[in-house]
């Protein structure tokens, strides 16, 4: 029987159980997987360490997890450029395995028109290395009066 | 702030510190997100209760576990019939958010070839609605000698 | 140097000129291509002989070819069932290539919304086995108060 | 009935039943739509005038044209590089219409390993704007000793 590594699992889900509030930028799972997100012009940037908990059964990151991160890039992005969207639609391919280090989903966005927004994400690994790519069809949802002012993340 | 309920993450947490094992069918994702894994004729099916530390900043599924439990349904799938194999691409279309019940990801082949297998799943809501669809384009692992004659799960 | 067969191309192109209206089921390129459309229940059926005129550089039906059988019989699916739509994203498998007889593409759809359709296409080769599969997102365009009453295919 | 120009059309055609030969590069169909294509570094281009022939029922540049463009710039870049693949899956994003003018894709490599490529295209209008974009996932055919001194294209 194999075991991931308990104690630094077990460290995550406290410190995001602690930490998490439901919005972007903040909601569990962005914490649990230790997420840094955070905005250069015109993009979003994902960044967390990967941890075995997060692996798949052949020891290396779980093909959904890094969709979980490049979703999270464009979503968060369309979300501060414009406001909440829902994902209609999204491609992954995966270049090769991860096994370690710190990873950042860089989210941009292609076209973004009244309804649909386009956009794509790049994931690379420790060494800078392109390691996945993702491209998104999102719908633009309308904002609510009270929301316009104020984007939320 | 909004919270979720922390005592169902901490159980579903719990639960999978104790009784992962890192190998198909019972790695540490797929107990933490409650996946009951089986496999009826030339499928695989992947059940598991949407609890909302699942959930995206808007309050629905994220997309993200969509995703990993549709390559789950997948890759176990092909793993049984085959033996291990890399997710090359995999796209997912989202026909609208998911917030409650037992969801169910069904993996099927659309061609296995020596070196290349297509697949898809459908994941239904909690009234058997189609809620997701995946195509995916798999490498087909070759099988190391060792677990050539016992398929893992 | 490797010509196609010019007496066929030739015919296939004089009757494409002769034959054609720039509308849904008769616009030129269906024409050219031979299609033959047809709308068996809740699908749309694109039928259609693989000629060499059609290959591409290693001697197979070119997937853009492929793509655009497969394109038709999603959109002329949704023209007949609402109204003209369009693409916002398709994605092709190629199972494997396909070098003579007809080939026959059926379009359905996965759910239609108000402003969003999500559908498939599966593309079979002369002897009923899968080649293609194809999703897409469509955009559902308003339909003008003119021919709201009148579905044109 | 709305006709396309029979001239045009027909120019297009005699032009490339003369001038074809199958290969990378000089296929009928690359002649019948004008395609030049060119090499600058590590890229493929292929330009080519939007004509009307080539037009959806809707009337502007069919998908499957667009389709076929961009996986010609990925194939003859990948045949240049390496030798002939096979498109195991490619996914476009349609950006919106094109109506007139000459159209560029370019085709570029994300990361090619001993049997599988990822490549991407890019689709540009008449005013440089981003129109489309593509992601691909390829076979890398064994090369075979014949050919491998020279490459084709």
């Amino acid at each position: 029987m194999k075991k991931i590594d308990t104690a630094i699992a077990r460290q995550a889900f406290d410190h995001a159980l602690l930490t998490h509030d439901q919005a972007f930028g903040e909601f569990f799972l962005a914490k649990l997987l230790g997420f840094t997100i955070s905005y250069p012009t015109d993009m979003c940037r994902v960044e967390f360490p990967v941890l075995d908990f997060m692996f798949n059964p052949q020891g290396s990151l779980h093909g959904g997890i890094v969709a979980l991160a490049m979703d999270v890039s464009m979503g968060h992005l369309l979300n501060r450029l414009h406001g909440p969207g829902a994902t209609l639609e999204m491609k992954v391919q995966y270049l090769g395995p991860i096994r370690s280090g710190n990873v950042v989903a860089i989210g941009s966005v292609l076209r973004r028109g009244r309804s649909i927004a386009f956009l794509e994400s790049r994931l690379t690994d420790a060494d800078g290395a392109l390691a996945a790519i993702a491209t998104a069809t999102w719908k633009v949802l309308p904002i609510s009066p009270r929301s316009a002012g104020a984007p939320t993340t």
